[in-house]
């Protein structure tokens, strides 16, 4: 594994995360894979908590994966034990084992059943997860619960990320405040085969599971999933939101309702998905990309991507060049309905290419400017309709190179 | 635009191009964006000769790839105009202009109707093509036609690729040998926007266009289209095969008989599909990718694109690092079947993996000596099907990053 990596150009701190009613948390280090560094999170959730889920769509998941899927049904959840260090993915039987093993032990210590304990692991694929290491520190991490570990339970589930990644919002909910509190990790990689987006999510408010699953999931849609750093699909990507109902509000699944905490929840998800982006592997700049005047939201969604994953795209904005003739080419692959002659490009906000050809008189100045800065701003009009769709990104850079190309040690 | 690169190390030599009856060819400095070098080729083809051609899928392609698309249904040629430079993409309603001037030109040259010239140009993206460049060295050209020039031709359609790109082949076809040569140019890029393979091959033999047609569409399909550098699809890949019927034998378009020449045209084109990966932006190694066990060839093959445009796993392969982990993932996010728990990976011959973990006792020696090769093996194995298809890629490292990340001068 290669040494420590600088902190993101791209970084944010990390905000204040209150405590969130009917939550505990506590880290512990089990030396998974890391020595003198915290890799276990065990959060204890008030009985009554209810739970919604978003997994990877890869067809070769990882064995917690596997089993979040099983158990999300009951609707249900007690505890969350994450390990950092190794993903506990292509292990086969024993994968399934230490998955087995790692929810009784939680279930036993939060008195609980093992159907209620939620699992992720990140880190190293195709090696044997050692559950016992797990176990071991169990007690010790029941020991340790405490309300205000949000900034602790952040740092534990890191991989090879360059910092912390936290949100929080409040909403009024039936006449009442509710917090939410989110943390996430993100695509740092040093050592191959970490690859793992994880985020969980907290609240106080109380929401039956299936109004929950509604809203993670519309949520996931247009902010987790609206953004790539290298189109490669994680095989342990998990999202996981728990409402522990200590908050006081009447259980709710009225929309009209729910909208003010709909509108909290989509901003915390957005937060920690740009935060994510901002963590991207070699990441030197944050790029938005909106598309408008498609044939549909889905069709400006698929364009976008295009464009986001395209690696002459990527480079060009790393080498701080315009080079709208690269988001051309990118919008023509998409294999969604384009018409070159109708098609523009403006960067920054101002339109270098329109209907087809280079604006007349376009100058470059303003341009060449933004192409300098943290933050980069690439719209294309598509000119045949009304389908629009925002996502991020970030650059590829020798960095993306250094860190991906190391030998695994 | 940065300064000469080095020679890739795959680089192969330039076979023997033999003329081919039919076929005279003359190169030029037109000083269109290169100084010092040629960069402009004329081939006249002989009264009769049949034409087939196959063009890029994107949406946005350059005005020529629209002008051959438009006369490829008359079945004839008699000129071919390439220039390399300027790519005459999304330029609009000059880019047309320039096409036609060029054809006409070149038409009047030859003694020809403008709809018998093939056009095909490469270089940046978005700036009006000086077609009055090319008129002015028409009269040259033609009186500097000869029909041992394809060494002169190979260089000349050359834009920052390292090496000059050529294959040749016999075929018996009618009781009468005919020739086939090839010429391509590749990915190499240095100035950004130049993205395009063309490729022109060339025969002696006597085919109707309905059937060239036909098999040059069939071979393009295992040879060019299973090859990705970075999943980026130009806006003028071009491949255009014309045959002079000046080998004298009887025109056929008889499946049976066309055997021998159908081997031939997909061993010319196999070739140079091999010789564009080699020349990949910044390439070190040459991977080839067996799938098999697929539910269907056509599954098989959008698997192996999977892997084989997968930053991780082709910054791996740079790293010589032989990680299955990351090849389970590529399958995984292909979006087509595959049962993690059937998978198998091999990498130079040995299994790794199968049926869905590790394998007992495997010695990782000869894997890590085959990873510092510099032609790679992938065999993926499915388990589900009898699909399987063979793609081929280069790995991903700091050379691309430097050449597509330079600002355009």
């Amino acid at each position: 594994m290669a040494g420590q990596l600088p902190v993101s150009p791209l970084a944010l701190p990390l905000p204040v995360l209150a405590p969130i009613a009917g939550v505990r948390l506590a880290v512990a280090q089990a030396g998974i894979r890391y020595k003198g560094r915290t890799d276990v999170l065990l959060a204890e959730l008030a009985e009554g908590t209810s739970v919604a889920g978003v997994f990877t769509r890869n067809l070769c998941p990882g064995a917690p994966v596997t089993w979040c899927r099983e158990i999300l049904p009951g609707g249900l959840a007690r505890g969350l034990v994450v390990n950092a260090g190794n993903a506990n993915v292509f292990t086969g039987v024993a994968g399934m084992r230490a998955v087995e093993a790692t929810a009784k032990a939680a279930a036993a210590t939060l008195g609980a059943g093992p159907g209620e304990i939620f699992l992720a692991s990140t880190g190293v694929i195709g090696e044997k997860l050692p559950a016992e290491k797990i176990v071991a520190v169990m007690d010790g991490l029941k020991a340790d619960l405490q309300a205000d570990r949000f900034a602790e339970a952040a740092a534990a589930i890191m991989t090879t990320d360059t910092f912390p990644k936290g949100a929080t919002r409040t909403a009024k909910l039936g006449g009442v405040e509710v917090r939410i509190n989110g943390i996430a990790k993100g695509s740092g990689m040093i050592a191959p085969d970490m690859a793992t987006m994880l985020s969980f999510i907290f609240t106080d408010a109380a929401i039956p599971a299936p109004a929950l699953q509604a809203m993670l999931g519309k949520s996931v849609e247009g902010t987790f999933n609206c953004v790539t750093i290298d189109s490669d699909t994680s095989t342990s990507d998990t999202v996981l939101l728990f409402a522990t109902g200590a908050a006081g509000n009447k259980p709710t699944e009225d929309p009209g309702a729910l909208a003010d905490f709909r509108r909290a929840l989509h901003e915390v998800l957005h937060d920690l998905a740009m935060l994510v982006v901002r963590d991207g592997e070699g990441a030197q700049k944050l790029v938005t990309i909106n598309v408008e005047g498609a044939v549909s939201h889905a069709s400006a969604k698929r364009i976008g991507m295009a464009i986001a994953n395209s690696p002459l795209v990527k480079t060009a904005i790393a080498g701080e060049d315009a080079n709208w003739g690269r988001i051309v080419m990118a919008v023509g692959k998409a294999g969604e309905p384009a018409d070159r002659d109708k098609l523009g490009v403006a960067v920054g906000g101002v339109w270098m290419a329109q209907a087809g050809g280079v604006v007349p008189g376009y100058d470059e100045t303003p341009v060449v400017a933004h192409m300098k800065g943290r933050e980069i701003e690439i719209t294309v009009d598509i000119g045949l309709g009304e389908g629009h769709a925002t996502v991020w990104t970030c650059d590829l850079t020798h960095g993306y190179i250094d860190i991906n190309g190391a030998y695994r040690s």
